[in-house]
């Protein structure tokens, strides 16, 4: 079952099919936190934009993947930290403006799942991201993906992988 | 006429009216970013919640409005900055969780706007806050809030000052 | 013993004596990611540096006192949490300046502690705090201050509260 | 001449000459704001500890060279901003560690620098980066770095890019 909130419909985002495959889309507010003495949005923010499209991504594959890695499935609580990312910067981006953070499954491996991330407004792309993440329990070791939640993110990355 | 985004329409929040007075809700979503290692919502995390609603209940009083304050009227440039800050942290907050900001006008003075803001989890209340903020140009001199602005604000705040 | 740190010394802040009391004193650098597109520092900054102020005058009491508040000491882990906080910014800071986070305790309760803080900028005052904080353990509940904790916060504040 | 803070001498941190050359050293110490619920430092916050680290060091190789970038020396006012930047998250860190930003130039061109950086705990590497920056003027197109501060940040990777 998918996590929806009723009042809020769109609070987490959506998954849409694109020309380009499936992938995730959260739309992002530009406020005053988000940027810098500069006037534009610094950089960071990019970073925490990037960790809350995921979050979201992995919120609407729905509450028996989450399950799975809150420990309430009965297995170790665990979750995905990140283990590499890297980002160009290619426009700048302003306070109040509407953005859209697109997440896509690249890559599904035993422990480890590689996105790609981008921040868009309209057509333009403002910034662009690979992150790895790995899966580790609160003891800090790595932790094997279960094969449901491994099958759900290759399905999401299906049409996006041709 | 009303600032809305047509992809995503509930991006600013909306005005509603309740029995007890009009207020502007937005919706929050707790991220990683806004936690600490307590296992809880970080307090300054209010801090930065309180500001977006103060940006998107002025974003939803329109666009002439906005064009009073970013100069784009005619008027020298300038912004809401905020004065004096009293915040009561009530209840914990954590992760997941999607909570409520709720920002009602108090006061409208001649260059300053006192509001009444929390933010909710349902019925509970988790932060409540008293907020003074006061038109600055963009060189430093406070401002006097135009009359429209004024009216505007003491609309908003009409039914909650019974 | 105090914890000090071997090659940076006042990472932490000192404690001094001045002609209105003894209180920490804390140097924050202000740096990009302190500010806002307004030019100036974004005001939940000074939230931050607020509570990094209390951390390290804790830090500064030394280690006996750290191991009671970490559970180390044999008793449940606990953290000081902010119950309520007021804040007056008096005036703006911008990028690249030195400021300096001052606390002072101004009152010891059973499970409270209420402190005086400010940001300054050599002599002038940039904001000023008045923040009560309370212990409360991991579990959730407040906690009764150890009387050697109470007696070390009002051996702070002695001179301070003439 | 170099900008050292005389009240806190070590607060844009240090140039050393170590063993793998000379580089750029901050000391950073781990608070609230920078940890999540996890229990770890959340993974933005090495991203601004980056920043920190890159600021000082630009800041301590001295007044001639900022008054270039800032503008006051004559010349447009600009600024470094961040164009790629690519992270390994290595170990975790957690609250109250002291930890240490190290800054190496790796490579200096026309208009843009490329950095290595570390983030340190003695003799464990927590996070490695390699980020470039390119020179922008505040109306946004890129400038060509002033041969005087090529040759500075030429100097600070000399004995490194053996």
């Amino acid at each position: 079952m998918s996590e929806k909130n009723e009042s809020w419909p769109d609070l987490a985002g959506r998954v849409v099919d694109g020309p380009d495959g499936r992938h995730h889309i959260l739309p992002v507010r530009v406020y005053f936190e988000d940027t810098d003495f500069s006037g534009l949005v610094y950089h960071a923010s990019y970073v925490r934009w990037f960790e809350r499209g995921r979050s979201d991504f992995l919120r609407l594959l729905g509450g028996d993947h989450r399950r799975l890695i809150d420990g309430s499935g009965g297995t170790e609580p665990a979750a995905f930290v990140v283990r590499r990312m890297s980002i160009d910067f290619l426009k700048p981006s302003r306070i109040d403006e509407v953005l859209e953070v697109e997440t896509r499954v690249k890559q599904v491996g035993a422990a480890s799942l590689t996105l790609v991330q981008t921040v868009r407004r309209s057509d333009t792309t403002i910034a662009e991201a690979e992150v790895t993440v790995v899966l580790i329990s609160v003891s800090g070791k790595p932790l094997r993906i279960s094969e449901a939640l491994r099958e759900a993110f290759r399905e999401q990355g299906k049409s996006a992988s041709v």
